[in-house]
């Protein structure tokens, strides 16, 4: 029996595009592998690199059906087309952000935008207005918050079960620039774009990882980050943003704590890890051993929550794809997001109210909002900065 | 630009049909997910159930262009379209394996097998003469190999860096039928099978998970068990099959060591850990922390080797698809096999000799044989049993 | 005030006596520290050596009150002396804990003996006959049975919280041995007794270590080894006994499993490890890190029981010397052995019935059995040999 | 042989007496176990309590030969004595730690001392003081820097095989006071004086804790910490002093960080780690498990150091009792501190210089000094304060 789909979004994969990501470039293959992993969505076009010649190369190395060198064309002729794409992917280097998104936004296009969202705070109002006229899904790629672990802890806190937020211990350590890769003839291309403040913006680690540890905080907790005291650093010689940071954080409920992020920090790979203390129970997590979330009620011993057979969240079983045992890992957490956006593109068609669940615009001003306060607090000595509310 | 793919399986995405594993079934939900993992296949036709209803409900839910609900009109049919599958994927229970595959093979189509190959060892060679008639591409879904940990691990064997090998102690223990899921009303539908002789074979635990932990023995160390000594029970009352087993094993290279493979292991989830000591380093390797391989070079502290940090095979490389710390899990183990498998596939295409690296039909047969040797053992009273060569 | 007190045990720290252990030998240390630790006792006199220099020099070296060369003088004169030792330790090679256990047992000195408890099944029976006659209190020093941990997994059992026990995984993996230390001139001390049947006995690495393992899950489960399947090998050429045995196991309650030992197992330090899973719950405890019981509730997450917080058994508690999260280790678990034999010492003393609770004479008949079965069973290629009731 | 020893220091144990630490207080037992540990002192006076019955009966319990009511006469007592103590430990509360030292240093008595050293800065001079006029060897019981271990990470430093320092991160996180157990009529008696600012000074948890995390920063690095930002809380209602600080601290060389202590992490028994970024390598610590030292080389993989196995420094290898795997804990830790202060005390009688190596004066200095600023940086805001060279 040959099967049909309808046209709509409803009733077949969503057609996706694309940009940036091309050859070299690692986290372009880690969104077409998380956007297509659960059969929800098919990449169809892109615009992977502003240099034709490898747009299309790095197109037909992943069967693309269209390729593109200029991505505005792309949104103009994506749009146009009774196939076009339903949502684009952004993930070029931050400092193009803003105005892809903002043409694939007036296209009418959803997009899934990689992080830290723009360059500057103003760059994020420009997007957040752009989608108060022109409301399309919006996903920012918060990798890490689609692991269902991560979406445990976020349902014990929002239902009391740690009590009062008290300590709150966040950090991502990496250490992939403790020397100065971005230098010499050979440099490393991701190392380059990261260290440049034209492309990056006023802070590298701060922006690139401290701002998954903030977000971490604020969706985890429910709570937000009111005030922070940033210690940043740079190490390497030569460098001219930072490369490393410490700080002290207090929530606006009450809770205190530290986030600390690295870049230099010998021997650690990816190591994003939270901790949360609370007057009735604590919780830990890390994301290099994702499936396991470490509970500690009140005077009981601890417990070892394992995906897939001991989280209780529907959030965190409808992300779970596999037995116990069977580990699930970063694609996997990014999928998440994917999933839960493009349900949220399926309500847009049938007009329903969205029900967000991934990191969205909101997050994406905050995260801005951070890395300012951070350099700004940097800059006055490491004296303590109050965000926005 | 639009960009065009040649009809030749070179030169696009390979087709991929799916017999098994329609809704309900985890399994065949693991297999278009990993099988489409990298982008080199496309899940399009299926028989995902006999009944038809279920059949065509299930393939729509995965968007398929064609259902079937009988495999061999399936096999017909595929293999006379111009725009027919050029691989199927075997999800059925182990009963159905034998008849599904020899339908595929002399039907031209290239073949992924779930394990155990099939119900007996006839069986198995059955489809060894089978390939040797007709020669595709025969691939077996021992899932674990792919991981890029134990590509390192086995190339270190290859290349001596363990020296002679000595003992090695493997296990694979679950506790998922510690109580009797078989029986009753709302029986559980894998457990029932699984349990039932005629669907499963002579053996469950052995059958299931024991013939994984084997063939990791074999996959790594490059050798043969030649003798096991193993003693089988069935703890849970009214079960017609063995839930537990401990084995002696004995490595044709001199090796010796213990099998141990449970589904009765109270708190375990799906505990495949391997470690295997030679005279001149150890090994140690767990499933569920799959990423890090644990090597003690004799003399010297243990050492973490990290997938794409410090894994050196040019094969654990390939395998990997992300940077260091982003952990990857049995999604892309499973897609790493799948990835092996289509290069083979091409190189087919090509001519070209087949290169494997993924688990065949010799895992298949070993596979089979083991099984047997493990129940002739326990019924003789747990007394030693040689395995062919 | 000065405070003095009376003469006999009930109100003093009683005085200890050591055969062995002098210069070199790291176990006689180990049994002046943990004899110490907890005040209960203090080392007086001592047969450091059997070389008269080297036994005095240890005996000032540790600010002895008494020395002697030959322990048969040793045990005549302490028995006779107003202030002579309460008890012995005895931490000879093998060959010796016979002849020396019957000479204190004679002279109406307890015991506290290293294991394996002498060299044959025969000279086991010696000593129980001996304290038939002279029944003074008798301990065998199976060191890692004083762990809290421990403890509270055995009361755990015995209470039936794991239900009926189905399954034990039980190892002791060493390195030690991996290479030919008793060979050659400056051969290793410890290496030359070991792997020499004179003065080890019929096993070594059984012996060693192996009987620890056994006994730990006697001492555990509460449970009985009823058979076992033991394949020996020797893979340091030129040594004359085994440097590593696996092992099939049935116990006398219906639980199966495997017991594992070695001394070449590259990169393990001392790791002796067990798993116990029964009908309602699994248990897991490594050596290496004491203070962790790890408990699967059946249907519910893993807990780590912690020594000091979170370990409910009596024993257990008694047995803990430190808050939570202050490490004990392996000198306190020896120390442990130490207050429960001291203790019913002082029951002896008051004509109490003596309460056990440390291994002891039948813990030693039970060890040189299992070496003998062990051997018998290697000897005819691993064939299932029944252990004595 | 009788062997009897001379009556001068060099040539039997030395005689120690304890201040404090009687019935109740679990860390009189802590020292009077770890000074006797290794042999070479015996507890043989005490003033265990100062109510009269206490200080008796704890005395009689411990087997002590004298006991006194009154620190102040013990002193006396013993400095007149042929056979008087050589050393004191002091175990009381913070607040008499001060006049206890000054007491016992007057009349030329050796002193092991608790930390923190005293109340306040000034008292901390006055013992700087009394030492420079009376100088016996004096020691501060930060009991983790007796870990071989720790030993190893200093001398790793020291010799310059982590490069520059650039990062540091300390934790010492507790969860014993997150409720108020210092209240009511059954309250928890060092509760109750650790919360007392009259008893404990002007911090609880920095001073109990913080200091223990500060101390090993500087003893690690063998750096200062030049200034900290120090934000304080107190999140149980009611309690007088903090029970949970967050820092971020900059060292004298450089370096910079983040120190956290908390006794309100619920779930953390006494969660005391450390990790050390540099140049060329990382380190790290976890104080619940001692005897591993992970390492971190640039480059290459991440090692598992282990005590009595791969620690290389001749501080740990003496500092280490047993073979590898046979876990010491923090007994062992404190007892090797002793042995160090013992063998001062030895070079003291032998008019040598002393080694050091233990905490000791300056260590208490910088302590106070340390508490201090958190406390003040903390009342201003959490502002950075400077500390004193």
């Amino acid at each position: 029996m040959d099967l049909t789909y309808q046209q709509d979004a409803l009733s077949r994969p969503l057609r996706a595009g694309i940009v940036g990501g091309g050859s070299g470039a690692f986290i372009g293959a880690v969104h077409r592998m998380a956007a297509q992993l659960d059969g929800q969505a098919q990449l169809v076009a892109g615009a992977l690199s502003s240099r034709e010649q490898v747009a299309h190369e790095s197109a037909r190395d992943w069967f693309l059906s269209r390729s593109y060198s200029d991505y505005k064309e792309m949104a103009k002729e994506e749009a146009a087309r009774e196939d076009g794409i339903d949502f684009v992917i952004i993930a070029t280097p931050n400092f193009m952000h803003a105005e892809v998104a903002l043409t694939f936004i007036a296209a009418g296009i959803h997009v899934m935008c990689e992080k830290p969202m723009t360059l500057t705070v103003s760059e994020a109002h420009d997007i957040e207005r752009a989608l108060q006229r022109n409301p399309v899904v919006f996903g920012l790629a918060h990798t890490y918050t689609g692991y269902p672990a991560v979406q445990e802890a976020r349902s014990m806190i929002r239902q009391g079960q740690l009590g009062h937020i008290r300590k709150v211990l966040v950090e991502y350590n990496q250490d992939w620039l403790m020397e100065s890769l971005e230098a010499g003839e050979d440099a490393n291309k991701q190392a380059s774009w990261r260290t440049d403040p034209n492309r990056s913006g006023i802070s590298c680690c701060v922006g690139d990882i401290g701002t998954h540890a903030a977000n971490m905080v604020e969706y985890m907790t429910g709570d937000r980050i009111d005030a922070i005291c940033a210690d940043l650093s740079t190490f390497v010689e030569g460098r001219q943003l930072d490369d490393d940071a410490n700080m002290l954080i207090r929530l606006a409920g009450g809770g205190k704590g530290t986030l600390v992020c690295s870049q230099i920090a010998c021997g650690e790979e990816n190591a994003l890890s939270i901790r949360i203390y609370g007057s009735k129970g604590g919780i830990e997590w890390h994301q290099q051993e994702p499936n396991t979330l470490i509970y500690a009620p009140q005077g009981q011993p601890k417990q070892l929550l394992r995906t897939a057979v001991s989280l209780q969240a529907a959030e965190a079983q409808y992300l779970t794809r596999t037995p116990g045992g069977h580990p699930e890992g970063i694609l996997e957490s990014l999928a998440g997001l994917y999933l839960l956006f493009i349900e949220d593109i399926r309500r847009y068609c049938k007009q329903q109210p969205l029900q967000g669940g991934y990191p969205g615009i909101q997050d994406g001003v905050r995260g801005m909002q951070f890395i300012q306060a951070a350099v700004n607090s940097a800059k006055r000595g490491a004296q303590w900065e109050t965000l926005p509310d």
